[in-house]
């Protein structure tokens, strides 16, 4: 196997990120998120994102945030809209629902949901007799690359505002989202335009950990009840403390962000010079190169990747994700390689 | 500060685990659980418990093993018993009535149950009106330190499957159970004796991590699915893989246990000779002794630990918890300066 | 069978409920509760009660108006404090767990509770890691037949709303209790002291009905989409409010649940004529004596009601029921037949 | 108002029911469906379907029906198909996912699934990753008034055996489809080819009232304490005997439906002669013209009936359902009145 593309979550985590774990390992804290490092990180993100008032709590992966952060926020008859190629609709095996919640699902161009989108759902609504939508779930990058500008986001969370729904962004690939060339949204955009969101760590170059950032402060009462309830409360809050402070006390989030993202331009340019098209715009560390089954048969002998969908009998799309560890000496090579793969069939 | 008695998720996790996550750190691994390290682990485990066709899955905490578990083997309309000092009933935020299952509780001894405290609960069985009681949780060690021996264990596995009910047993304090100098039990007979057991990393010196151990292979099917629903399916499964064979290549687990109880021991037989008595007697890393008030207070200013609860209006029990980074230094200061302020109170 | 004494169901409906059914059959009528006799049967329970700002639901028994009320109200980390004995720990399956809430309960005299018993749940309570007690379940009459006194109630509302406690009166015999005459309670003092409770109809002559009533107004919101989501709303919501119009519109419910009462009264005291003693005294239309398994068995040739527990191996409680349908003839007859078998047995 | 068209609940019951109900007010019965009466229905049920293994449970209506059957049978990681239109995806208050299930739609054409839609839904599934497909959902008749021809049931049926889904048929109004005078289908067939069903009291004549009808065995394990556990199971369970032995003793059920269906048909050849087109064909009690607003306006100043869907600007979808009781003469009255409201639009 000469590279893994498969996701940005084959390698451990950032070296410095375990350089910290091990400065700190000694350390007598308390348990449960009321260590000195998970205080620390939560008040640095909450400068970061410009709300002072916001709460930011830690959990270990995206289905848990997403899991706890719905049912904590919805009443039993109110449901959220996402998008049909959602993250909760698509590849969390029914989490939300577990929680007792309907996800109504729009069908979207690229991912991304638009207010009009919304609208069409509200108009679905009879009193008594549907859930009350009452959540909008959108995703920063989403889930096929794409991301959101500034202009986009604040026309959903003005039309949140306007209709009251709450708007929740899983930011599981946040890092890479605002640190695409085409981005001009900030944390801080985050921190005004949206009720909630989480801030990925996972995918960002630490072990594990996910920060959940509820900015309306009616939405943080009691919120670390149900983090419990739903076994997201680590004994050892320290590990998500340590690793994003890590993160955020310089530019380390921002800097791996950005360098999977320019392995994945370079390799969505490779691709495109040798003549191949896309599924979606290459914007962030997920690219979806389309190729005939034959190249992706050969390719498939030196690199690991997912095949997304079929396009016909003879092409399908495949999912190319760089992360934060990625090299450029594998994107060339794979580069190399596919011109090698392209040649041997013409 | 002199020293954090409070807990066993203090400190950070022993340095040879921190080492095993350095040393692999950069390897390209599957996510989900898929990577070689949690397969090997789970191998080595099953080979440490004698049970080559149990099913090992490896979840972050104590509450998220016993909810996963819990939801994914009963019915809607089924229960479980447990003691009414069970974590599960204490200390879990209604995690398991979460999941739409109700609790059993039966007032027991020291914490643990006994055959004749499971069939009273059976004789409150009324078909259709009331639950079906399917399965009794146990801790072991207990919540209040004390442990299960060998015949004990039988006992309730042999009733158990006399009743057709699901032997589960709750292993966050396993290590310190297994090494106890009262302890006859082996991992050997977890594997044989129980249906579900999952064993503590946490604290047993790991970052995080607990490994569930499904001995019975119809309660496997689709187990996996349930751990995904409940957010509990890491994408970084390394994580989990690389501590477990850390803990299990060597004794490493059974080592960290048996010095967390050395030290708990030494400060229990220091604190007899002053001549104090216990809530429970002293088996594992968790003591219970009983203090005067004014003797707490004054330790509190220097060492750090719960008040479980009140005694009278002049004394109560505090929990004392040692762990694998416990130094025999801190616990002699702890002797002295007890003697000390014993003697200001006299 | 000379008589069936095993509940208060036994009966279809009075024949004043069924005149009315037939009178309106042919009415058309909106549905799901829209149909005007379901709106006269709320408005004039709220005007019974005295609260013009009350909202009444109708839903077709009580294991439905319990669940469908405490799920409605509490947030998935509340639990819901109750009598040991009460209906919705030992009769109704898990219904409530099902939600997801935990029944807190409270060993207690007569099946009643004390805000001394209230306040030692709020005890146990501990931040972030037990459910947050939020609502207090009691049944009048109780489940063994008791009732509550004027100050008994105002007790308990009082400590209710001085610990922000909802209180929620299930009151699937509420005619019995309100009609015993050692009864001090009317529909206006629940209208005043509790913030939910639900006045059976089932038990109390009708075929089929519970009147929900929330008198807090924000626990109104939406309320009917649970009951809705819950599978409680009927298409024909006519069957129930032409049932409770005609129970309220004279006297007709405390008429039923007065005969019931007398019939229970003229029971007991045959039977303590006889020598008997009783489990709990006779308050409402449940009685409660023990009587020699022997006598037990020789009244079971000819009456039916069930054996309530076990006092000692030659003696057991029973439970007799009486209803607004018991003519006095039966509890002679049976008082009779009680001598005859008693004279058998000396 | 001179007629209300809006749905089939909007009388009471047919007269003989309301009979049986009055000559068997006073029989002593036990309760929790234990009474002679739904004993003996159960027992014509299972005769007339042909299956004596069947098992039969009452319910009060169709939501808890489907709430019930759906939450007792997928385990929590398995999810249901249905149509887009399908009852419990647009009218049940997302009931099925408060009991934690996923609800797989599909489009389809008029409300119909296929085993080709089944298909498309079974290739999204990804192990571990999204929840399994289990259990198919149909409606017969359906919520746009279609029916199954037997050929396409037993397809569905036989795709269904070979790919290990259960197949629920939600029949509401099952009176109405197999009366329509395009059915092939008979109650034997729904005993042989699908493996749960419910026959709709509500819609065809009863108070109240549905039979769960299952066929597969081990699905009735333990099924009675679900629908206790949803609060489904009546105390005076008589009132579903009762209602269903006289709908199904002598042919009280089909004459009924039948009665409703020729209604429709002459309403919509009524409508047919003056040029207006449908929705969907007409088959059974529902029926879905099209027509202009200035018409619908008018109309709705003597008659009650819901408008379904905008077609355009101009034009409307408005739905008008007949039922046991609609007489001949209001439905010619509606076309005389149509055709007058069209003369005074041209």
């Amino acid at each position: 196997m000469k590279y893994n593309f498969k996701n940005d979550y084959t390698k451990g985590c950032h070296p410095d990120i375990l350089a910290a774990l091990s400065t700190h390992n000694m350390s007598a804290e308390d348990g449960y998120g009321e260590d000195s490092f998970s205080l620390q990180a939560a008040a640095l993100i909450k400068d970061k994102i410009g709300n002072k008032d916001a709460g930011v709590y830690f959990v270990s992966g995206g289905t848990q945030a997403n899991l706890t952060v719905i049912a904590s926020i919805l009443r039993p008859y109110e449901s959220v809209i996402a998008a049909e190629s959602a993250h909760i609709q698509v590849h969390e095996t029914g989490a939300i629902e577990a929680t007792g919640h309907r996800i109504q699902t729009v069908k979207s161009a690229h991912g991304k949901l638009k207010p009009a989108d919304i609208e069409k759902q509200l108009d679905k609504f009879e009193e008594v007799h549907t859930t009350i939508p009452r959540m909008v779930y959108i995703s920063n990058s989403t889930e096929v690359g794409t991301i959101y500008s500034r202009e986009e986001l604040i026309a959903i969370s003005n039309f949140c505002r306007e209709h009251d729904l709450i708007l929740f962004v899983d930011g599981a690939r946040l890092a890479s989202a605002l640190t695409s060339i085409d981005n001009d949204l900030s944390l801080e955009d985050l921190g005004r335009y949206t009720d909630v969101f989480y801030i990925g760590g996972t995918k960002a170059g630490a072990l594990i950990g996910e920060a959940i950032v509820i900015n309306k402060p009616d939405l943080q009462k009691n919120f670390l009840y149900n983090v419990k309830q739903r076994g997201a409360l680590l004994a050892k809050g320290r590990l998500f403390g340590i690793q994003f402070l890590e993160l955020f006390k310089n530019e380390l989030f921002f800097t791996l962000g950005a360098h999977a993202n320019q392995m994945a331009r370079k390799l969505s340019s490779g691709i495109t010079d040798l003549g191949f098209s896309f599924l979606t715009p290459t914007c962030t560390n997920q690219i979806f190169p389309i190729f005939p089954n034959a190249v992706i048969a050969d390719l498939q002998q030196d690199y690991a990747f997912f095949t997304w969908e079929k396009i016909d009998a003879e092409k399908s799309v495949v999912r190319l994700v760089t992360c934060w560890a990625t090299d450029e000496g594998a994107v060339d090579e794979f580069i190399r390689d596919l011109k090698k793969v392209c040649s041997n069939h013409t």
